[in-house]
């Protein structure tokens, strides 16, 4: 365990899930490198080994375009969401690479990190809404940044239906 | 991304929610400053502009008189809460202290963290109770310690007649 | 506040949270000592001083009994669990040992984890199942790894009957 990667990893899905819960969602493409992707599959599609996705992303672009649709359709209007993560467990850790005197390591690493997410009415109903686990390949800049190379929202209901519309 | 910060802000929230979590109420106005200021509001007032509260407090003496006023009034007789918090996010740092030789650094900053209250009552049924953020202004000593200066409690729902007597 | 410490203690509830709710059961006696204990009580058993048990098992052989038990039962079929857990607080540290240059410190400490678990049936209902916390007695080794000597589940609810079968 390398604890200041545990923190990179924590923090970048900590401002990630601030973004959304705030609904600034213009944002979130931000946490993403150019051509990073993101999925949201469930658990059981990946004990099955099926690649199938409920949502795919390959790049950014597409993320801003994403945005773009959901502000259209208002689906936010009276909605708030509420993500609570856990630790991040690095599940393939970087290779070394040099620090500068006091300074942050690049590199690249994945890690799982499990997530409720509540979702919260205009009318104060508040539900738990998705419950799962990122699977993050991330990759860390010496300047002390990190984005998502490839983010995979793994779910643990197979009940997608009103979900298509949330970025989690 | 200060990891001392982030962990000394997240080990204050975790001690002031086990607090409140295993019924030791007297504890709960220690985590604050002499003048500390506490404060619940909901998103949608933070969002206005809305200087609004459910409740205030300027003082550790406010809050001790709460306790006081919660203990008469039982409200707690046959209710758990269980708080989960994320981690915290530092939304301004301290400005840079000296250190002494392997210590702790001194200064004030300021943190976001996400959490999540269930309540469950005597019949044993757990709810998700209340959702949000803390907007935390943390003033930090050399000896390690760490407390309030102002608290506030931004909760994502504004439903909330039921909240009124509950320290969160 | 010892950041190793709690980092290291969040890193091994997360990876014990991890393997049950991935159902890899199997490896969840390995996260504990050859003689480690497992108990789950509840919030009002602590509270009146009973030594009351709903689950008592005193050794890994007897967990792995257990997880033979489970797998034979076939409770865990179109069931999944989530679980999200908060900072670890030292409520014992560990008293101080020597270090090897860079390297782990090992030792013992005693230390409390809030937690929320999440249940997912197979037609996608999702409900907040079990809160409480953790009182984990850790035993960590100058390797990095750390194991329960002692595990105690303190449930919020005393609603037990359906939690029999469950490792929390």
């Amino acid at each position: 365990m390398n604890l200041e990667h545990v923190a990179r990893v924590a923090d970048l899905n900590a401002r990630y899930a601030d973004a959304i819960d705030a609904d600034r969602l213009e944002a979130w493409p931000d946490f993403f490198l150019d051509d990073g992707r993101y999925r949201i599959t469930t658990a059981e599609n990946v004990a099955q080994g099926l690649p199938l996705s409920i949502m795919y992303a390959a790049s950014r672009a597409m993320l801003r375009d994403r945005v773009t649709a959901l502000r259209e359709a208002n689906v936010y209007e009276g909605q708030r969401y509420r993500h609570v993560l856990g630790t991040p467990l690095i599940t393939a850790p970087s290779p070394p690479s040099p620090v500068s005197g006091g300074g942050w390591g690049g590199g690249e690493l994945r890690a799982r990190t499990s997530f409720m997410v509540a979702r919260v009415m205009r009318t104060g109903d508040t539900m738990l809404f998705a419950t799962g686990c990122y699977e993050d390949h991330v990759v860390l800049d010496a300047s002390g940044g990190a984005r998502f190379a490839e983010k995979t929202v793994v779910l643990d209901s197979r009940q997608i239906d009103t979900l298509l519309a949330i970025p989690l």
